[in-house]
């Protein structure tokens, strides 16, 4: 299993404001590789609080891919179309299970979900895109681990909009 | 009088361990940019933390340009051939004073000095240096702002040892 990340943060490492707002994103940025991305994992492993917060926008952007989401009590429910399952249990039991399901490659996101399974050692491939504005504070991306973890860097793109995109792989 | 920033980070932020170390630097990277800039500069500016680490190294690194010091106590004494000097006062004075001295070009470091001059908004280009790994914990890069600081990217360069390095400059 194959656990990946593809996410927007700023410069100084939120990928949302206090209150969820997006806002500092472009309006409309050049495509910069969602698409691609998402064709390439057969589910997605959300947050509680992601899930709530995707609930707010007027369009799902996940196809007919499984969204898992992990919470200890009820979902609301979902959009119609989308294919949506609670999970509970820590990273690495998700894990499993969704192995045995015959999942090959997950989408983590939400930014404690995806400290979890940082930290857990279940995050192989991390595409960033930078913002370029400061915020100063906001939801981190990254949070505290018992151990560093080395990455290796695999290609870095530059957009037109002054996004920067990099690519790292978990060095084995 | 134009204020620059030049340092590295790791990819979640982090200027230094929390003991000031930098031992997750890449050990020999190859050379990316640091004598250009330096040679762009005509003063430096640092916090005192910066200064009394520095101490610890075998080499002074910044030749004859003056390094003024943010402290508001004596520092200790320099190295040979080393030209520093105290300075104390907010950033706005400190600009005003090596402005009204002829200094056009400073260079800005230390973590806390670089969230004082940002939040002033008497930086007007950074060049972070991105290495490949997450500590999880130490010296941000990074801190609290009164407002998004917006800025526009000038350029992105990897390198083989898989740093990647993008330079901004302040939205006008």
């Amino acid at each position: 299993m194959k656990g990946s990340v593809f996410i927007a943060t700023s410069l100084d490492g939120f990928i949302a404001r206090l209150d969820g707002g997006l806002d500092f994103l472009p309006d409309d940025p050049e495509p910069h590789g969602f698409d691609e991305f998402l064709a390439s994992v057969d589910a997605l492993v959300w947050g509680r609080k992601t899930y709530d917060f995707v609930q707010g926008f007027d369009t799902w952007f996940h196809g007919e891919k499984p969204v898992f989401v992990l919470s200890s009590s009820d979902l609301k429910k979902p959009p119609a179309g989308a294919i949506v399952e609670r999970m509970s249990g820590d990273p690495a039991d998700v894990v499993a299970a969704l192995e045995g399901r015959g999942f090959e490659h997950i989408y983590v996101d939400g930014g404690v979900t995806i400290q979890q399974f940082l930290r857990a050692g279940l995050i192989q491939r991390m595409i960033i895109t930078r913002v370029p504005v400061l915020l100063g504070s906001g939801i981190p991306l990254f949070g505290p681990l018992d151990t560093d973890i080395s990455f290796t860097h695999v290609a870095t793109r530059q957009y037109p909009s002054g996004l920067v995109q990099s690519e790292y792989e978990l060095t084995s």
